[in-house]
């Protein structure tokens, strides 16, 4: 079944796809339909607002992507910008640029996939824009969260001592898309390689849904901890860690044998003859909080279920550096992926 | 001069481009360089959101448009819209997908357009996302604006009676991007005329640099006027006609000889050969506003300046019509300029 666009028109399109959403929030007054949303946000919250335009070819590669997957995810990387200033996200925005290849049933797909992101994280879609495109799709999504004043975090907090955590594990995601690329050239007939996807699930999921970590900005302010810095890792923990210190204006000291990596990427490193350590530090989309504490919250923070201690910040003058298993120390680089100097993905 | 713009990098590109801002509302309280923007509103305003997406080849060409234009432009419509909910604009984020044919230098002039933008109308720009593309140009902006509540203008509020207001005049966007056009096919050795801009000053004008109409809010508001509906025109004038009087549950009557037209667009309507009527109906980016008035305030509306009667609101079963010049009536139909069915422009 294939409904082309233009049957619907721009306004046909926004209608089916927007029409059954229900705003959950209280700060959503008024969605899509005017030539504005209209949001209400009580004295004491401060309203955060990020954005984040996905271009395909350079972020995502509809060959394994599918359109659903493609929509969840969309909103989740810019959940996860507002969790990482430790706020709650409230609405979206949704542009989309779309080609004469996709089909009314195409944005459907893709819509069910943002639908089921914004019920799961509680977010309402209050706007967007419709067009077309030349060429490809394009995606751009704007959220906006909100947040106590005194609770907001910044990238630039850190203090010397403080300890440096990381969520959940990294470089699954970077595994997972080695693993879709590699099935791409199969696919096209390049290599002479079967598929198989047999424990390489959790590497996959990482890549095509993950997810924005809700639950650790939750046990944080469960534990009374408050983050001195915080940040998303969406280009690989070497480039944050180093934002981090540039704004905070300190050093810090990152262990390797801390940086917690799950098996299945460090099988899927050894598969691809791939330094796993590397993939670690500079594989993107992770999408797991960066933080520092201050050393009296060790205790907390090390009893936390998903939260790994990775090392600790230092004066400035000691600089970035990456202590290796062996105790060696390597200048910590940003060699993390950026879509504006390499165009492999 | 040509920096490429992989020489910066991604973070190098946006520390250029946004270094020297400085945050000059109240409203603006972090900006660009975290995971998010902060914006702290008082607790009697609410927060108004729209947002664009323009993509090259389709919006724009930057055959014959400026960057420092595209900026500038590109900036203005998102205002226009938070001005259509009688709010104003404070706050915007840039998202900009990037090919390889453009060079931080280029980027300085889109910045220098949309700075000027920024700093007519006292909008603070406060993030954003800078990404590469494998083609064109893709530009997303998201404005945050702010109204009092019991100010904000829908555009399902119009009522019978109700008088029809226009600002400005209509149709000269349109055909400035006719003699854009025209230009190009010239320059391309497709037609054999000369390029004579002379005498159509005003129509480049309005499809290279639009304003928006904070003017007319502003007369309003002194003069005591909340209109009943109100939208900005940027498809054209029927389409935008028949927004409001499906939401408001309406007919109307729009009178032809009443439609603003300059004299620039009627002469060029004849030289192109176009039915100027249509083009005034029908054009798009006229970006004034369209908006609705009660009966009450017609000597009011009469004496303002810059906005025009073209008509009034009518019971829903009299339908949406034009009454022409010999006083036929014509039912009034969306044309209007429609990215997603045409690829025109």
């Amino acid at each position: 079944m294939r409904t082309e666009i233009s049957t619907l028109g721009e306004f046909g399109l926004i209608r089916r796809l927007t029409e059954s959403i229900e705003l959950k929030n209280e700060s959503s007054k008024y969605g899509v339909g005017d030539d504005a949303a209209v949001l209400s946000y009580p004295e004491n919250k401060q309203v955060l607002v990020t954005t984040d335009l996905l271009m395909e070819g350079v972020h995502f590669d509809l060959v394994y992507v599918p359109l659903k997957h493609l929509g969840y995810k969309s909103a989740i990387v810019n959940f996860s910008d507002i969790y990482a200033m430790n706020g709650t996200p409230r609405q979206i925005t949704v542009s989309l640029a779309l080609s004469k290849r996709f089909s009314v049933e195409d944005m459907d797909e893709f819509y069910a996939g943002l639908r089921l992101a914004c019920e799961q994280y509680n977010v309402d879609i209050v706007g967007g824009d419709t067009t077309s495109s030349l060429t490809g799709m394009a995606i751009s999504i704007t959220c906006i969260g909100e947040v106590e004043k005194d609770n907001i975090v910044y990238r630039n907090g850190a203090q010397e001592t403080d300890l440096i955590c990381v969520s959940g594990d990294l470089g699954a995601a970077y595994m997972g898309l080695q693993i879709l690329e590699r099935e791409k050239a199969v696919f096209k007939g390049e290599k002479e390689v079967q598929p198989d996807f047999s424990g390489k699930e959790y590497l996959l999921e990482r890549q095509l849904k993950p997810e924005a970590r809700a639950d650790i900005i939750k046990k944080l302010t469960e534990a009374g901890i408050k983050p001195t810095s915080m940040m998303d890792i969406s280009d690989g923990l070497s480039s944050e860690m180093l934002h981090i210190c540039t704004q905070s204006k300190v050093g810090c000291r990152i262990y390797e044998e801390h940086i917690p990596i799950d098996y299945q990427t460090a099988v899927a490193a050894e598969e691809f003859n791939m330094n796993l350590t590397t993939c670690a530090l500079n594989g993107g989309e992770d999408y797991e909080l960066l933080f520092t504490v201050p050393l009296a919250d060790h205790e907390k923070i090390s009893e936390m279920e998903g939260v790994k201690l990775v090392g600790h910040i230092t004066k400035v003058d000691m600089g970035c550096a990456l202590i290796s298993r062996d105790g060696q120390e390597f200048e910590l680089k940003a060699q993390g992926w950026n879509p504006l100097m390499d165009d492999k993905k």
